[in-house]
């Protein structure tokens, strides 16, 4: 076994099974306390909330609790391997949420026969939770059960592998962008993948001023354009009148390359076809779509991000999602919108360009990190991410309306310790 | 309002919201740790799984978790509040299986238009949990549901109104017939109600020995008995050639009065009319059948218990589902079947008669705890149920097949913390 695969075999199993645990919060240690929590006295909260829906915010867990559900059909890099399979991703969401946003999660782990079904089930138990957070659901049918959620329940409904990965691919591109001069409504941005992260990293680009024409897909059989007849609605969208056909065609002159595909894809070859300063976001996850000393070999002038923790430039959704649920919780959000993943996708750019603390660069072995090449994105243990993010989400779910809380009297927090302070 | 209602409210929301959070049981301070926890480490435990899902019991959180579950369609003695007003009850429960029996619980309410919608939901998330514990949810529909489930989940699942009560109230029942000197073969036993508790006593009562020829029940329009052509299955099992309409019918020369139906439904004349040293379980929360002052006014030879803990003899659920279901998850049994619930009513039985520590009558405002007319059950707060109650109903398991783990190292536990120690 390598050192990883044991190591982290063991961490899910010793000195107990699993990451979480549930614990009490309030005192049980008397007779007097356990007729508060249980029978006679829990009959009270019961007879409020029975009165008024609202209260069980104020007397029971819901307003912090998400639920983390997938049925397993995606999970991570490694396919549909069921329900049961997810459930130590499911938990370690989990572990991020609490650890990085206090955000407490249930995952759930759904064995459902249909889309169809899993949406029944995930509706009918929604009530008891402050949000939704869909989680290694594969295309297309996660674009059907993420829209019939967020149409049929009243709390924020969220796909992660979508619109997670699309708001922290936004905040690394735009930076990027930045460092070498050129605008989002010029660039040329080709995507190496067409599946739910890919599609909804478009769909932001575009609302953060990238244009439709100047951006081209790719699937299995090459480029997405108006004379393809195989294409699914959430491809179709896409679908340019062109010529390009290969990758190769489409790099050529590209400006940016975003890789949400497979190990491997990408050559030398492609990069050097690609316009001055290209840059290269190869997603693909443990494996990229190429590695970044082949990249940087090929290309000098590239500016190169990648899914991993060992390179510069990890494009990774704990950036994003502990927040976004942590804002639309606070000021309880009916859902997350467009403006404020667009919020946060901002947030991360502009903190990525404020000088790091040392004690961040400590946590990552003591490299000097520094707006640049090498650091266009904030790294996952910045204790600034908190108070930033989470509260330009809250923000813009006030100022777009759908807020139904205001802006908390804790916010901006500066850690997880000062939501219950 | 009042003080109960005023410290019942506060407790629930104060200094945050409910009474449960999730923690976090394995390192996550650097950026090793999350890498463990998460991508890329988190994919060994998923394949370890897909290749062999009881693996799942090694390296997640299943084994040791509960899903608390409810439609709230009968809330304590409230009826009918809806799903989420029943969430501060799925809490406490919570609270109550974390403090006595170290389980975690998720707390889940399904909003499900019809019995057949809520058995899909709970069997589609079943897979998440290492067992299911069903809560007030109403007859006759509790009974399709619990035996739907039992039958298509390989977890244990317990709807706790029924089996739990029937358990306390066994344990306490054979000790005041012990203390009368009466057997529970020939005990003429009246049972006030005809619910889901009822008609669960009722059955373990037999299976405890108790002759059915000697048992009457009682719905809303009185004796249930064989010429009635109005009665539920699950009553009909109940209903005796007889010639006893009214409840003063019944309780003239009966041992034993079982009140599970409604506040002060039971008079005085009424006990009057029952055998020598009457047994009074006046069990409706919180206003029992009969006041114990009442009851003992107008008979000095009465054994009273209620659901109180204000007056002796509580029969109070708290003593059997936390073990319950630590004995089933230890050795990680498919069900729990008979014997494990007869187990659970003997050892509870048995603990009654030894001496009670100090510690225990100290917890209960220090009056001197002994086997007695005024204690035939053991009370919540007693350190020694965990390990007298789950260790019984864990061999009860290993001996009646259901078991698929052996009797575990850490048994008998002497507390919680023996747990993961």
């Amino acid at each position: 076994m390598s050192d990883l695969k044991t190591a982290a075999l063991d961490y899910h199993a010793k000195p107990r099974p699993g990451k979480l645990s549930v614990e009490l919060t309030k005192p049980t240690a008397t007779a007097r306390d356990l007729a508060l929590a249980y029978s006679p006295g829990v009959a009270e909260p019961v007879r409020e909330i029975a009165r008024d829906p609202s209260l069980a915010y104020q007397y029971t867990g819901k307003g912090n609790l998400v639920a983390v559900i997938s049925n397993g059909s995606a999970i991570l890099g490694l396919g549909d391997l069921g329900p049961l399979a997810s459930k130590p991703v499911m938990e370690g969401k989990g572990v991020l949420f609490k650890r990085f946003a206090g955000v407490d999660v249930f995952d759930i782990e759904v064995d459902a026969e249909s889309p169809q079904a899993f949406i029944d089930t995930v509706k009918r138990i929604s009530i008891s939770f402050g949000g939704i957070n869909l989680e290694d659901i594969k295309a297309p049918e996660c674009f059907e059960i993420e829209r019939t959620l967020i149409e049929q329940c009243d709390i924020p409904v969220f796909h992660d592998d979508q619109h997670g990965t699309a708001i922290v691919t936004a905040a690394g591109l735009l930076n990027a962008l930045e460092l070498v001069g050129k605008k989002i409504e010029d660039a040329k941005i080709v995507c190496l993948g067409a599946g739910a992260a890919a599609a909804s990293c478009m769909k932001l680009l575009v609302s953060l001023g990238a244009r439709l024409e100047n951006m081209r897909m790719l699937d299995r059989k090459g480029v997405i354009h108006a004379g393809r007849d195989d294409l699914t609605p959430h491809k179709a969208v896409f679908a340019q009148t062109c010529t390009k056909r290969t990758l190769a065609d489409a790099l050529t002159g590209a400006d940016v390359l975003l890789g949400l595909s497979g190990a491997n894809l990408v050559s030398a070859e492609d990069l050097q076809r690609m316009a001055a300063d290209p840059i290269v976001f190869a997603c693909s996850n443990p494996d990229p779509e190429i590695k970044p000393e082949l990249a940087q070999a090929a290309r000098s002038d590239v500016i190169m991000a990648t899914g991993r923790s060992d390179y510069p430039n990890q494009v990774n959704n704990v950036l994003g999602f502990p927040f976004i649920f942590r804002g639309a919780l606070d000021v309880r959000a009916k859902r997350i919108n467009e403006e404020m993943k667009i919020a946060a996708a901002l947030a991360l750019r502009d903190l990525a360009k404020q000088p790091v603390p040392e004690e961040v660069c400590k946590a990552y072995g003591g490299i000097k990190l520094e707006f640049g090449r090498e650091y266009i994105i904030p790294k996952p243990l910045d204790p600034r991410l908190i108070g930033v993010v989470s509260d330009a989400v809250a923000k813009a779910a006030i100022a777009s309306g759908v807020a139904t809380l205001p802006y908390p009297a804790h916010y901006p927090l500066r850690s997880v310790d000062d939501l219950f302070a």
